[in-house]
């Protein structure tokens, strides 16, 4: 199975790819590695703002995770051609617009890193970064940031004789 | 146009090469990729300390992004004798010290990203995070982290064959 | 020396490796470089929980910074076999979970960059990011994140005549 077809198979559908609100570009693929913006959860995700605390409902954390693991997920197909070019998931930074008394992050992030193992299977599997931030841009709740290695353009080999 | 004459054309002059304060380097290289440590505005950018709020003035925030790329190409050119090293900015990692109801990060770090633009056109294009902190060393309003792609040194080839 | 004979000539013992409070992998592993996951001080560590501020005693923050290594380098040492694989350490970005007028994160790094030195000799110099953050997991006092070189596995040999 695809990872497109993992996708639709879980009921899920990539948004359109995002546009970066600034001067700068979704995606970099630089030697075999792709490197995704930040993503945020916004309003229009059915998200509430952040900051969030102890008393945030736990489906609240989850759809702004699915919105950003989705968004994350539309621009890297956008910029490879599709999610088969993604070999492997690396590294998830997560940065959730939380209060102080907040402990709950690895919570938050565990709805990304299971939808990426769900989408991927085993090369959806990564180490991880959860911190707590005090204010994210348009006060966004969860803001995701994805390292993946992915196949290699032709255009651009890196070494002789890399099939990669 | 070198990235330096870029510079001078655009009235720029890159300062001393940061001394860092602590027990580490201003820039880490390995297998054609830079990462540049941490540069933070300072008091004697002429940019006052974070955090900032929704009244700081725009001035202050483009001086504060000016600032710490200024600080963060002198390191690169230090580092690698030359910015005609880099082949590509990757990836910009910015910290802006905010108050909660901040909202506009995009807006400090756009300051950063023309500036990458400016001075190394196509090659300056890259991926971005901009996240809010409760506080930064030395009460600095904004940090920034680059990786880039740069030219691979003779000395320490990463594959047989390869010319990059 | 290796670098677990000069961990005993400190004095110092290696944790269990870190369980992951979450789905996500300790250590993620892609050509030659290492990724590991975002590691705590924990309470059970002697340190006391965060936020820090500038009366924080020196001896807390030291604590917390041996801590978060150790823990970092049993992961390492499980992923990889040994210590011996470690080519260099390239970055090490440490997330702070201080109060808005605590200034010194540098100092707290501090103690994670000479621990490193110590332990890897000139392969422990690296590039460096400290920021603070207004919240971290099960509020600890730090949390610390390494990049490295490592040695490049057999089984998955990025170049044809690689032998790094």
């Amino acid at each position: 199975m695809t990872p497109e077809a993992r996708l639709a198979a879980l009921g899920l559908t990539l948004p359109e790819p995002p546009r970066p609100h600034g001067d700068y570009q979704p995606v970099a693929v630089h030697g075999g590695i792709a490197l995704v913006s930040g993503q945020l959860s916004r309003e229009g995700d059915g998200v509430v703002r952040g900051p969030v605390g102890p008393a945030t409902a736990p489906e609240t954390l989850a759809r702004a995770g699915r919105a950003c693991t989705l968004r994350a997920l539309s621009a890297l197909r956008h910029e490879l051609g599709g999610l088969h070019a993604v070999e492997r998931v690396l590294h998830l930074r997560g940065f959730v617009n939380a209060e102080p008394a907040f402990e709950e992050h690895s919570r938050v992030l565990d709805t990304v890193s299971r939808l990426l193992h769900d989408v991927f299977g085993e090369r959806g599997r990564h180490a991880r970064t959860a911190v707590g931030v005090s204010s994210l841009p348009s006060r966004g709740l969860l803001e995701i940031e994805l390292t993946l290695a992915v196949a290699r353009r032709k255009a651009r080999p890196a070494c002789a004789g890399d099939s990669g």
